[in-house]
């Protein structure tokens, strides 16, 4: 295993303890329905800051401060905020530039317990390959962790999670001998060939059809629509967009 | 879904809080290397009661107040037990009609985390059968928890949970809305044709490889083989052969 470094999938929040790793690892937090694809969407649109708070009362804090607030909670937009947690939210003219602080169901909530790891990436179906190639160049061990919902693990952040997996296997710097990598890839063979209709059923999709969100589905899987890669900044407690 | 229970499965001890059930769930605990396998391959065998106990301490303290007592911990047989967690030190002549003390690194964990539920039984693939036919008798929702290793998911638990999701959801009796099934399902379809194959590489397969325990293995991976039903009895805090 000379020169490799491993990867590993913490499937819950709630296991995050049992797979946390060396400070110097890089963590990649997904919630493909939909936090992290939003943080994609708003940065390739040329949103400039991503700020994560994991409560509403510090969201609605900021709000009152002046701030752009999107905030979420199952599902629906709250009341308070700017913003709700639709990617098409994020790509709105007037937020060119500016930094929105962001408050969803579960994904903030998985950046708030990673944020103290090496390094902190949003990693979604529409970045993927950028992802991929962050995680290439990081020269750590990754650790993919999956938003899920309340704690519950999901289908399409385990998804996510094996496709990631199997692109950094296959260069041959990666090793895995997690049984949660096992099960991710063949959650992810199973499913590649058409996420949505593998999805079909599933939790949180059911929960997006019936607030009549499929076209925010539709986005969310679709591969490297939203090329941006959302890097945690330590000091700031901001994800802005990687240069590189 | 009238008349239809629901089944679902909690992939690690540390998120059975995020799924736990009404009362009156039926939890099928299972630790297929080895713990609820070598509690089925007892009882079958003879034994009259296995009494799971979390701790080594535990343990300890029953052994010296003269119980039979099988503990392990990371593999290797704990060094003042009578028995270590291979199913064949079950199967030995002078256990017949005793009870065992028993405590094993995750199963038995499982079992006191779940012990207060309506139902308890402690499932693997030696008993499958008996399991899906007691959940079918049981008019409840069935809830699974896999033991796991150290909270980390595995993937030979979640193998058993596949297995018996789909035989209970073929019966058309129970209904599935969680993704956890999902993900169970799917690996079990994956993995299904050929247990041991798939299961090569996987960390507890190369841990009890390690230690020369094929022979455990193959038993742990034959289907009906231990036909017997441990179940839970609360008062007396002892698992006991269903009669039934």
């Amino acid at each position: 295993m000379n020169g490799q470094n491993s990867i590993d999938i913490c499937l819950s929040p709630a296991l995050y303890s049992y797979y946390a790793g060396r400070q110097d690892v890089c963590v990649v937090v997904v919630d493909v329905f939909r936090a992290t694809t939003c943080m994609c969407a708003g940065l390739h649109a040329g949103v400039a800051g991503i700020v994560p708070v994991a409560g509403v009362a510090e969201a609605e804090r900021m709000k009152a401060a002046g701030r752009i607030v999107a905030a979420e909670r199952n599902v629906a937009k709250c009341g308070f905020a700017d913003l709700g947690n639709s990617p098409f939210d994020y790509m709105q003219a007037w937020l060119r530039g500016q930094e929105v602080v962001m408050t969803t169901t579960n994904g903030t909530q998985a950046i708030a317990l990673a944020r103290e790891a090496g390094r902190l990436v949003a990693g979604a179906f529409v970045n993927l390959s950028r992802v991929v190639a962050f995680c290439e160049a990081c020269g750590t061990d990754v650790q993919v962790l999956c938003a899920g919902w309340n704690n519950r693990v999901n289908v399409e952040d385990t998804l996510f999670a094996g496709a990631l997996a199997g692109r950094l296997l296959q260069s041959g710097r990666f090793a895995a001998t997690s049984d949660a990598v096992r099960m991710a890839l063949s959650l992810w063979e199973a499913g590649k060939a058409d996420l949505k209709t593998f999805l079909q059923g599933t939790e949180h999709l059911q929960r997006l059809l019936a607030h009549g969100l499929e076209r925010d589905v539709d986005y969310c899987l679709t591969l490297d629509a939203a090329p941006a890669l959302p890097v945690y900044d330590k000091p700031s407690g901001t994800l802005r967009a990687f240069q590189g």
